[in-house]
Formats: C-alpha cells, sequence, structure tokens
C-alpha cells in the first residue's frame, strides 16, 4: 500500500472516529451504533466481561447517555491509527465530563481501542475495547487518573 | 486477499498467540517481549493509564511474574482474528491462576485485545490492552468475573 492510500484510510478512519464523538457529545444512540459491524464484540468499562452484537451493545449506550442530564463534554487524546487496505485499529485516552441525573460530576480518563474491518467499502467497528485499570491495594478502579 | 492467504495469516497470528502464552506460563520475560514493536503501547488491568515502549513493558512483566511462586497456570478461550496483509488484531478472554508469593491464589479471568503490524515479514505486537470491568455500586474491579 503506497503512503497516500494509508494517509486516505487514516483520514477514513478518523472520520468515523470523530463521529462517534460527535454522538457521544449529543447523546445520539443510532449516531454512535451506525459504524458497528452487527457482529460487533464490546469489553466496556463496566458491566460484565463482554457484550456480543449491536442489541446488547445499544441497551448499553442507550443507558450510559440517559444517565446524563444534557451534553456530555468528551474528547480523544493522542488518537493513534494503524491501518491496511481493509482491516485497521486505533487507540486513545478518552475523556468524560458531565452532569448524571443523580447530580453527580463525572469527570474521567480512560483507555479505549476500536478494530475496524471494512466491510463492502466501509470502515466498521468490529471490536472496542474500553476500561480503567484498578489498583491492587484496595482493588479499586482508578477513576481519577490524568494522562 | 484470497481466503488462502487469510488463513495463512490467521495461523501465523495463532502461532504468536501460542508464544505469548507459552512465555506467560513459562513466566519467560524475553520470551514474552520478543513480539513486541518497539513502540508498543500498552493499556495494562493495572498501574495508570498507558505504558510506552518496550522498557516500561518489560518491567511491568518482571514484576507481574515475580509476584507468582512458580508456573502460572493460564489460557485463552474464544480468540478471534481479523487480519489483513500487514495488519491484524484479536481479542480473548484470558485465564490465569497461580499462587502468588504472598500465599495468595489468583484466580482470574479477564479481556484481552492484541493489536499487530506485520514489520520486515514478522507480525510484532503494536499495542495491548488487558482489563477487567468495575462495579458501579462499589467501585471494585470485578475480579470473580467467569465467561
Amino acid at each position: 500500500m503506497t503512503a497516500e492510500s494509508r494517509e486516505l484510510i487514516e483520514t477514513e478512519i478518523r472520520r468515523v472516529m470523530d463521529e462517534q464523538g460527535n454522538a457521544v457529545r449529543a447523546r445520539n444512540v443510532e449516531g454512535l451504533m451506525s459504524n458497528c459491524a452487527p457482529e460487533v464484540v464490546s469489553f466496556d468499562v463496566v458491566g460484565g466481561l463482554q457484550k456480543t452484537g449491536t442489541d446488547e451493545r445499544r441497551k448499553r449506550v442507550e443507558k450510559w447517555f440517559s444517565s446524563f442530564q444534557g451534553r456530555i463534554s468528551y474528547e480523544e487524546r493522542d488518537l493513534s491509527i494503524t491501518a491496511d487496505a481493509n482491516v485497521a485499529f486505533c487507540y486513545s485516552l478518552n475523556h468524560v465530563n458531565g452532569t448524571r441525573k443523580d447530580g453527580q460530576e463525572i469527570d474521567m480518563w480512560w483507555r479505549a481501542t476500536v478494530c475496524f474491518q471494512r466491510i463492502e467499502g466501509r470502515w466498521l467497528i468490529k471490536h472496542e475495547h474500553s476500561s480503567l485499570p484498578f489498583d491492587t491495594t484496595n482493588g479499586k478502579a482508578q477513576l481519577d487518573l490524568k494522562p
């Protein structure tokens, strides 16, 4: 693959990630789901080891979005993309800031890995992994880390 | 890419993952490191948001291996591989079982995503992400989940 082709693909992946970010900020469930492959496997920050398929993914997203009041502030830092013609992955440190319906302020960084396959000309998310590390001294997830 | 080429590449990735598994069981630090790209970025189960490069990765692996007495029992379940000619990713649920030097039994499942790039003919790990989800009711990592 030429450097130009790779650059073009990276631009496409970045566009999908931008769409995902915009969907989070607007709490737009279908916007977030539209880039997922039907068989997407999600390893999420909370709620069990894995979720398989768009139905489970959608339920989790709906629950997450509905826990906030108003818009969510969201950013990805240091997005790194590695792409071939039909398979790509990217990773970043993500930040969310917002107010939950119970009044609690959320201001949290986590790690995100997103893996893509180009299917019928479209880059679709086949796998994603979002998480926090935990502190071995007390077993708690490290909710207050900053990059 | 033909189905035969894809199958061949998946076999190569599976071989690397087998080597990684054997290195964990034997607590062989250099075995585990030999498949990592120099710039590998690790999102690990514990110890901060990320580790960059082989030196940080090696220190973490040394610390982890040296916390156990004797061999570590280790398995990957449901390894799923998606590969193109030069970029690939895989994910699985991993299980470790062993006795720590302080006598504590470890019997834990976690989620693992491993992302590869073929560099000068070799499949090298450029990024890996290992984690547990946490329980929002008490903030604790879910150490006792089973697939």
